[in-house]
């Protein structure tokens, strides 16, 4: 099996394509979280909270490691504590890195996170792609190794993505020259290669679904940064499959945003996450599945 | 002081631009270090006993982030404990990590390693520019309030690294429109920002060093590599700053190389990473003092 086809059948079996982002910030965490213990050990109980909500709704989580690696050493600790335990759960963990290097290098990074003894365990990392092939191919051996992925940068959900992504050269973007090259790769391993489009570039997003039909997407910027469902349309394949959608804050600290600051308030923080998620859940499902699966049990959120 | 200032002042100190990076691999550890305690407190003892010999003779050391992440939560514990280990010995520490994400979480990374109250307290950052502008921001702005720096990513020493850096766009290649932009801010900052410019490519580092006068450079590529002196001698001003040359396995594990290996074995691995230190330092000064500085001290290894 390879990674398209893991991450596809964990969409397949929760019905949607939605994957929670696990960005902890010290100054956002409920108040219970906010004393006593350190930051990190506060880290580690509220994402463990969170993962037992999702855990039996999506398919997925990304844990971003910035939040983590803030906190040096202990911080990361805390960040290997949670991923074993989201995959003990269940859920597929796409580890938020957008690490590369040169070529030995890149082994290093590429066995630690996602090799088949490897002390983070990931299912499948974000990589960027400046430092070209040779940066690339070790990620991609390790990865189809051991059922695990890589998700590409191309088209970055921020404004400031375009300052390199689209430059314009042999007739196209440069973000147009990675999906190419993502594609052959998609294609080479059966989907142990996917690439990362923001939800806030719609046309896009339809232009790259169309170049890498091979390749698993990973879909950040929907809600917070303004992606809606209706821009992320185009990058599922006709069976609902093909890609995740990721909101971070927009689900982790749903509490402080309407309509669930009223409705929970900080105390209930965790129903406030689980709403947020059917809520998202709910979203999708108008454009997620065009042509429902045969075997598909989208039922959990009506 | 800017970041460009302090490396300067500490490359015109010990008379050389030499950069010492700190890759561990545990395979090519001296048997000393391959038993009794766990990989990640071999390095430990292993990069402190470099830093120890390196304090004296070079400006700086750059521990490479994968191969402490590697082992994960407990590799990257003594990352953090052997950078502070080498700025108590007065050496100036980059942190090669490559990192980079969108605004948020970008300035959750700067704050983390470069930040004043950082976990990891680094003076320096190599980092990635794929994700463009508003992900670079973070960066500069923590950098340039502490005399700490980021080296961007412009033109890497690896043979792949063609794939996009060399993509030709507006009738120049993609590494000329970040070295443009590397320069703007270099220039803005007095030098908090700098750039990666492989000893590889002989002839761009020429154009590089014209093209981003403001910018301190790190050369990666020296020796193992391919990279030689001559290569290399464009990417100093006249009076023998504005770079800083890296050389990782050819020093920490010169006891495998000739005539080292002859010379010393593995038993005084010691000597053979302090002679090869010399080695490149004689190599360089070849080159580095074009016009030597006024204050120049460059007499440690005659």
């Amino acid at each position: 099996m390879s990674y398209a086809q893991l991450i596809n059948e964990a969409v397949r079996q929760k019905g949607n394509p939605v994957l929670v982002g696990l960005d902890p910030r010290r100054e956002s965490l409920p108040a219970s979280f906010r004393s006593g213990s350190s930051v990190p050990a506060a880290f580690e109980r509220f994402c463990n909270e969170i993962i037992d909500i999702a855990a039996p709704l999506v398919p997925a989580v990304k844990p971003q490691a910035a939040f983590f690696e803030q906190y040096g050493g202990e911080g990361m600790l805390v960040l290997q504590k949670i991923i074993r335990y989201a995959r003990q759960k269940g859920l597929i963990v796409i580890f938020d890195g957008k690490r590369n290097d040169i070529g030995s290098t890149a082994e290093a990074y590429a066995a630690g996170i996602l090799g088949e003894h490897s002390a983070w365990g990931a299912d499948a990392l974000t990589v960027s792609p400046y430092l070209g092939g040779d940066s690339i191919e070790p990620f991609v051996k390790t990865a189809a190794a051991r059922n695990a992925g890589i998700y590409l940068l191309v088209k970055t959900s921020n404004p400031g993505g375009k300052m390199l992504q689209d430059l314009m050269t042999g007739g196209k973007p440069v973000y147009r020259h990675v999906a190419e090259y993502v594609e052959q790769l998609a294609a080479k391993t059966g989907g142990s290669v996917g690439a990362v489009v923001g939800a806030t570039w719609a046309e896009q997003l339809a232009e790259l679904r169309h170049v890498m039909p091979s390749a698993p997407l990973l879909v950040p910027g929907y809600g917070t940064q303004g992606g809606t469902a209706q821009d992320i349309a185009p990058a599922f394949h006709a069976d609902g499959t093909g890609a995740v959608v990721n909101n971070s804050r927009g689900i982790i600290f749903a509490y402080q945003n309407e309509p669930f600051r009223s409705q929970f308030g900080e105390a209930r923080w965790q129903d406030a996450v689980e709403a947020s998620v059917k809520k998202m859940i709910g979203e999708l499902k108008q454009v997620h599945f065009r042509q429902p699966a045969a075997n598909s049990r989208s039922s959990c959120c009506e």
